[in-house]
C-alpha cells in the first residue's frame, strides 16, 4: 500500500529527493478534461522552495513533464504520469546521515526496515519534496472539482501558538479564492506579522516551528460518504496523514469540539427556502460519516521540521554509541507556508476520489 | 469500503440496531488459535451498555454467536463469523424519528444518501451497538498480538474539560493491564470524581458530554509501517475514524505537537544497552510513518453524543419545515467509558493487519 | 482477500459445511431494491441439492435468513447479510478424512496451510455448499441488472464429451429467460438425453464427470471496463475461478479463438440503423478489455467432481505413509446442472460492480 | 483499477504507444535486492520488436530508465519507477483511425468510453507495448523468485493449429531454463518449423495468427493461496488477461480437463520419501485455489493479432456510415514468440505477490 492509493482515482507516488526524478501516476482521470496549466503552474509555485527566507533556499523549478495521458492538452483517459527531474540536489550534504540518525525524522525507522538499502540522500523517498507530484496531481483534481461546483481552499490557522481564527459560518468559493491570491493566507491579516516574527526567531537560533492549517470544502452535496469504514474522515484522514510531519487531524470548525455538550455541539438544520443549513458547522459538514451539505472543514497539526541547525543527541547505528549530530544544509525553519497547497491537494484528490466513486 | 475493511486482516460490519442481528467477519485471520472467550467476554462487558447511571438502560447481553471459522475452540483459518443478536429493542420509541431529523446524528445525510430506505429505528446501521461486533473482532486481534508480547491499552484522558495526564514515557504492559481492571481507567484516579460529577451534571439536564481517550501499543518493533499512503497514521486513522462521534485523531504524547519547537519536538535517540531508546516521545512511536520501537500513542476526540432528551431545532423532511424535536428514550450521556475498549480494539485491529502484512 | 471481495459491490463469505451457518454479507447495494423474494427463492432451488438422482441426497432447505439490510422488503443501503443454516450434516461421515488426503479436494493443501487446524467436515469452507450464499447474492444483482435492461443466463454447453452448441448471434433476454425456465438449460433440447446417460454411467460406476457452461450478459452497453488490469476480462475471471472446480475461463463465442485468422477472429462492426453490431461475435462482446455493446459471452471449463466411491491411492498425513481410501457419503456424479446459477450469479456479481464503479 | 494493480506488490502502468514514455511504478519491493541487470535486458530483449521477419518492423531500443527506487545497483525499498522513452513512432500511419474503428481492437470501445478523447496513435495505451514495462517488472520478480528457488518458464504450446505437447510431470528448473534459451522455445523443436511456415503464411496474404502459452512455475511451496475471491486461479487470472489478445486461462497439463472422469482426474497423492508428489498434475499445481506443491502449470489462449492488412468491413464513427478499411503500417503476423516472455512477467508477479503477502 506505500506507493498506490485509491478507491476509485488512483495515485502511484515515486521518486527520491537526489534521485533522478520524481512523479506520480493518476488512474481513473476522466477523459477530455483541458488541462489549466496556469492553475496547475500556480499551484507547483505555491509549494515551491526558495521564494524567500522563510523556506529552504534549495531553488527547483518544479516543472512538471506530462509523459502520458494527455494528448493536445486534454486528458485521454488513460493513466497521467507526470515527472519531476530533480536538478538542484546538493547529495555531499548529507553523506555522513548514513550512520546519525536524524531526530524526529525517518533516518532511524527506515534504516530498520530497509536494512540500510534505503536512500539518505535528502531524505530519500521520504523527503518532503515528494508533495511537489501530489500538489500537481491535487491542482487538476482541485480543476475538475471546481466544475462540478465544488471549491477548496485552506489557510494558516497557527504557526506555534500565534493563531488565527477558523474559516466563519458562511464561507464563499469567491471567499476561497481571496484567500488563496494571498502569499499567506490568514483570515486576519495582521496576525500574520505575528507568525513571521516566530518563524524569523526560529530561523535565527537555528530551529523550527510548526502550526496548524485549515481546510474547506465548499459546494459538496449531502450524501456523500459512508459510515464506518469509508466515512469521509476514514476516507480523507490516511491522505492527510500521508503529508510528511502532519501528526493530527480533526474535523469541524473548532479547536476542540470535546469541550462543547451536546446542545453546543449539534449543528440545528434549518430550512433556508429549500436549502437546508446548520446554524453552527461544528461537525464540519459530516454526521454518520456523510456530508450534510455543509462546508466540509478540517484542520491538520503539522510538527514542527525535524531539520533544524541545532546540536542534537542521537546515535551512530554503525558504531552503536549514542553521539551528537549537527545537520548542516538549507532547512526550512517553517513549512507551514508552503504546505496549505499540499493538504488543499489532499483534501481534493480524496473528495474527488468519493465522488467519482458514487 | 463501507462494509469491508482489509488490507491483510479483513472485516466486514453487518446489522442494525434493531434488526435481527449485528455481526463481523475476520477474513485471515490465522488458523490454530485457542479463543481466549473469557478475554472476549471482558472486552464485550466493558462496552455493554446498562452498566450504571451513567450509561443508556438499554440491556443486552451481548453474547456473540460464532457461525463459523471456529471448531473446538481453535480458529480454523476460514473467515470468523460472529454475530449477536438484538433481543432489548424498543422499535415505537425511535417511529417519529423517520421525517424528524436530529441535529448531530446521521439522519439528515443518511436521509439524503438512501433516499428515506434506511432503517432509522435506534440508528440503524450507524447504531454506536455496532461497534460492539469490533470489540469482539479487537479481543481476538489483542490476543494475537499479546502473544507476540505486543500489548494494547486506553484511558480516559479527559471528560469534557476534566484532565487525566497523558502516559509517561516508559509504561509497560503490566501498566495497561492494571488500567484495564479499572471500571474507569483514569491515570489519576482522584480525577475521576469530577469526571463523573460532570457527567451527571449533563445527564442531570438532558444534555451529553464528549471527551478524549488516549491509547498505548508496547512492544510493536521498529520498522513497521511505510512512507505515504500506507503509513502507520494512514492506517490507523481511517479505523478510528469509524468508530461514531470521533472527530480527531492525534499522534504522540502530547496535546498539541505544533506548541513545541523543532528541538522540543524531536525525540533524541539513545542505546540503553543494545537496545534503541527515544528520551522523549512526543512522535508517539512513529517517524517517517514509520515505527521507532518506542510505544505507539495517539488520541482520539468524541464528541459529546448527540442524543440527548434537550428540545432542539431542526428541520421535517416530510412538509419541509422548520421543527423543533425532543427525543425520548435511552441515552448515554457520555459514550467515554464505553468508548475505550473500541478505541482499543480498532488499534489492535490496525496493527495486527501491518504486522501479518509484513 | 480470501474473505472480502469487492471494487463497488462488496461481497464477505463466510461459513463451513458442516458449521452453523453459512452466509455473505453485501456491501454496497443501492438502497431502495424491493427484493424479488420469488426470484431469489427460485434461483436457490436452482442451486438446491437432492432434486434427482443426479445430483447429492443430501436434502437442505437453503432458506435464506436476512440479518440486515433489509427493512419492510426494501434494501436499506446498510450491508445485507444473509445466512443459511446448516441443518442436514451427517458429520460422523468425515471424521477418517482428517488424516487421509482426498485426491483433487482441498484437503492436503489446506492441511498444510492451516496446519491441521481447518474444518475437514464436509470440505469445510471449501465445501460447494458455499455457492449457496453468491446465488443469493447473485439474485440480488440479477434483480438490479435487469432492472437496467441487462440479463443474464447460462446454458450447458457440454458434459464431459457431450456437446451443446454455443449461443447463436443474437440472443434475446426473453431467449435466456426460456432456458433458464428448463430444469436442464440446453440449447439443443435432444442432447441432453445424451449427457443425462453420461452422468448416470458415472455415478453407476461411483465416479464422476464435468463440463462446460456458457454464460451471456445481454443489454451490456459499450464503454464498461478498463485496458490492462481491469479489463472486463480481469474483472470478472476472478470470480469465475472462485467457483470450486472451475478450471477454465474463456471468452468468446467459439471453442476456441485461437484456431482462426486475424481475418476471421477481427468482428466486423456495422451500423444497423444507429446501433453498432457486429457480424459476428468471436471476442465475446469485450475488445480491448471494454464491452463494445454486443452480448458479453464465456464459457467455464468445470472438471469432474472430486468426490467419488472408487478407491483412491493417496497419502496418510498422520502416519506419513502411502494408503488406499474409498470415500463413503452422499457425491453430485455431476455437478454442471447445479453450477450453472452460480456462474450466472458471479457474471451478475460482476457486472453490477463495474457498473456502479462507472 | 485501471492504472494499478496489486494486494502487496504493487504495479502502476501508464504511458501511450506514441507518447513521450512508457512505464511502470512497483511498490513494495524489499530492499537490498542487487538488480541482475543482464537478465532484465535478456527478458526485454525477448519481447522486443524487430527481430526478424515474424515480428513488427518497428525497431525499438526498449531501454528501461530507472527514475526511482534503486540506489547503487540495490533495491532501495522505495516505488522503482522504469520508463522507456518512445523513439521509433510514425504517428501520421494512423491519423486516419481517429475516425475508422479496426474490428478486433480497442477502437470502438475505447472511443465510447473516452469520448473520443483517447491517443489512437499505434493504440494509445491499449497497445501491445505496454507490455515491455511490465516484463520489465516481471523480470524483478523473477529474479527475486529465483532467490527462493522458485522458477518461472514459459514456451509455445500452438501456433493456429500447429500444436507443440504440454510440460511433462516432472520438469526441473534447469530444463525450463534451457527452453528459455531458445529463440522460439518449444518442446518439441522440429515442431517449429510448421509453426513458421504458418506465421508466415499468414504474413504474406497480409493476416495474422494466434496460439497458446504454457506456463510452468516450479518449486512454489504447498499452502500458497486461499480458497475463493482470492484463489491462485483467481490471484493470477486477472493478470494474465491484461496482457492484450489472451482470451482464454486455464489451469492444468491437459487441453481440457473436463473430458475426463473423475477417477482420471484426480491426482493421486504419494509420499516419495518425505516429499509429496502427485502422480499426474492436472489441476496443475492447485487444489482448492491452494498449491500442492508439485509444478503450478497454465495456459493461455492468444487470439489472432487484430491488426492485419487486409481489407475488412467496419464503420465511421464521425460520418456514421458503413465503410472499408485497409490498415497499412508495420504488424507482427503473430506474437506469440514475443508473448512468452510477458506471459512468464504476468505469472512471476502474481506468485510474488502472493508469497509476499503471506
Amino acid at each position: 500500500m506505500s506507493a498506490n492509493w485509491g478507491h476509485h482515482i488512483e495515485l502511484s507516488l515515486f521518486g527520491e529527493s537526489h534521485g533522478k526524478a520524481i512523479g506520480i501516476t493518476i488512474g481513473h482521470l476522466p477523459a477530455g478534461i483541458k488541462l489549466d496549466m496556469d492553475a496547475i503552474n500556480k499551484d507547483m509555485q505555491r509549494r515551491a522552495p526558495g521564494k524567500n527566507l522563510m523556506s529552504t533556499q534549495r531553488k527547483e523549478a518544479d516543472e512538471v513533464e506530462i509523459l502520458s495521458g494527455v494528448l493536445d492538452g486534454y486528458t485521454t483517459g488513460a493513466p497521467l504520469c507526470g515527472i519531476i527531474k530533480n536538478t538542484s540536489q546538493h547529495s555531499k550534504d548529507y553523506s555522513y546521515l548514513k550512520d546519525n540518525m536524524r531526530p524526529g525524522h525517518s533516518d532511524y525507522p527506515a534504516y530498520i526496515k530497509y536494512k540500510g538499502f534505503n536512500d539518505v540522500r535528502g531524505g530519500g523517498h521520504f523527503s518532503g519534496r515528494l508533495t511537489a507530484p501530489i500538489v500537481f496531481a491535487g491542482a487538476i483534481a482541485k480543476q475538475i472539482l471546481k466544475e462540478k461546483g465544488i471549491h477548496v481552499g485552506a489557510h494558516i490557522l497557527s504557526i506555534k501558538d500565534v493563531k488565527d481564527t477558523h474559516y466563519s459560518l458562511n464561507i464563499t468559493p469567491s471567499y476561497l479564492e481571496e484567500l488563496n491570491q494571498k502569499d499567506y493566507p490568514v483570515i486576519h491579516d495582521d496576525v500574520y506579522a505575528l507568525m513571521q516574527k516566530t518563524i524569523e526567531e526560529a530561523r535565527k537560533e537555528g530551529n523550527s516551528v510548526g502550526g496548524k492549517i485549515e481546510c474547506a470544502v465548499t459546494g459538496l452535496p449531502a450524501g456523500v460518504g459512508n459510515p464506518f469504514f469509508d466515512s469521509i474522515e476514514s476516507h480523507l484522514s490516511p491522505l492527510l496523514f500521508s503529508i510528511p510531519a502532519v501528526k493530527s487531524v480533526s474535523f469541524g470548525d473548532l479547536d476542540d469540539i470535546t469541550l462543547l455538550k451536546g446542545s453546543e455541539a449539534n449543528d440545528a438544520y434549518y430550512y433556508e427556502g429549500e436549502e437546508v443549513k446548520t446554524s453552527t458547522n461544528h461537525n464540519g459538514g459530516i454526521t454518520g460519516g456523510i456530508s450534510n451539505g455543509m462546508p466540509l472543514l478540517f484542520t491538520v497539526g503539522i510538527k514542527p521540521t525535524p531539520s533544524i541547525s541545532l546540536k542534537q543527541n542521537t546515535i551512530n547505528v554503525k558504531t552503536h554509541e549514542n553521539t551528537e549530530l549537527e545537520i548542516v544544509g538549507r532547512h526550512d525553519p517553517c513549512i507551514i507556508p508552503r504546505a496549505i497547497v499540499v493538504v488543499e491537494a489532499m483534501a481534493a484528490l480524496g473528495v474527488l476520489d468519493m465522488l467519482e466513486a458514487l
